[in-house]
């Protein structure tokens, strides 16, 4: 497993881990409890889309570990990000030529945690995810992946363009996906690949665009503008595993 | 488009609207109004993820038309099910082989958005869902299929594995989506098909399979079980617009 679980107790603890942004699994909040401090562990629990569970004192005491509860109980979820270096490291291993998808501000968890089993079941490397402006390792994507977070590491990186650049040098080609470019069934998809899948509703931003080698498009046969962001990196991930498979 | 929008006014005919199954895309509650029957409206716009706004009398008055507002006016959207006929007369109109999705019994709003957003721009002709146990069209559903829904037909049936038989009769060939059948790449897809795929989390079932012609099966190279339903449809649909197009 790619992450352990630890329990937060007591309400100033719980307050500080929902602000330093780190992941709650599950809120454990005395029945009936309304103060203030309380009020504000609840709002942040909305905020996130945490589930909570309002349980009777005895069963606080239960699971506490400290017996310093006050009447809130968390289990926080610390996923660990990859390096870069560690996904290139799984491709080595395999002895197979380097797919690393590469998410240019994915902002809903549901994509993301659909992109990652999707990463997982094409045989890519890794994902790649900026750290500024995108959903991060949250509960709802490591649920959504359906376990694929196990398995496909996840790094984090400050500049996806910069990444781009150095992963260059280590012979990966880039190709990023976005209306207008050659079709895909046209393209060479066979060797090192870095796939790049934009934002839902911006695309791929200009300055990571401009260090791609290639814009791949899917084919469009309809009315409207675009596929969700999922469904096009599965596509186009697939159509790399149809082009490496013959 | 494929909806019109109304208005309902007045408690009972508001509770009423949501009980039947009308698809509530918008509510206005009057403001500090807390006794039962508003309580009942609010709980099941709650359960029905319906946006609710708080608004003062001035406002609701401004709104009605019919004056009786009593405190609740909400926006009702009729989406048209389309008959099934109506997708193979599109696929005639077009002179074009028929190509249907067929989804038995997707339950997530946004999995079945996200597919008739693919059927629109993999060129499908429409896409069936089953009237029991699948969930219809509600304004996530709209909202997800980003316009998609007026331009594709969807229609509702009673009995599946009925409506593949009399398609068979019309022609079609069926290919469900499953683990263990023959990879998608190896099958001819390319004549007058319909691609049915299954429940998130059981597939598609016995009856409806065993009416299938073949089982496909997108080639998987990881660690987990199974691609999202959306993902999934997704690459298959693609797969016969390759095939198409070659």
């Amino acid at each position: 497993m790619r992450y352990e679980e630890f329990t937060i107790e007591g309400r100033n603890a719980v307050i500080e881990a929902f602000r330093s942004g780190k992941t709650i699994d599950k809120l454990f909040v005395l029945d009936g409890s309304e103060d203030g401090s309380i009020r504000t562990i609840l709002r942040e629990a909305k905020k996130q889309d945490v589930i909570v569970n309002f349980v009777k004192k005895d069963r606080l005491d239960q699971m506490s570990s400290t017996k310093k509860h006050q009447g809130v109980i968390a289990y926080a979820a610390a996923y660990e990000y990859a390096q870069v270096e560690d996904i290139m490291e799984n491709a080595r291993s395999k002895d197979e030529a380097p797919f690393i998808i590469i998410l240019d501000n994915i902002e809903d968890p549901h994509n993301l945690g659909a992109i990652i089993r999707t990463a997982n079941l094409a045989g890519a490397h890794g994902v790649i995810i900026p750290k500024r402006r995108a959903v991060g390792l949250t509960a709802t994507v490591a649920r959504t992946s359906a376990g694929a977070l196990n398995f496909t590491p996840v790094a984090k990186v400050t500049n996806i363009a910069k990444t781009i650049e150095e992963l260059k040098k280590e012979g990966l080609w880039f190709v990023c996906a976005d209306m207008g470019g050659t079709s895909m069934y046209q393209l060479d998809l066979k060797g090192p690949i870095g796939l790049v899948i934009g934002n839902e509703g911006e695309g791929v931003s200009r300055l990571v665009k401009e260090k791609c080698d290639f814009v791949a498009s899917i084919p469009m046969h309809g009315d409207i503008d675009s596929l969700n962001a999922s469904v096009a990196a599965g596509v186009l991930a697939f159509e790399i595993v149809r082009q490496r498979m013959s």
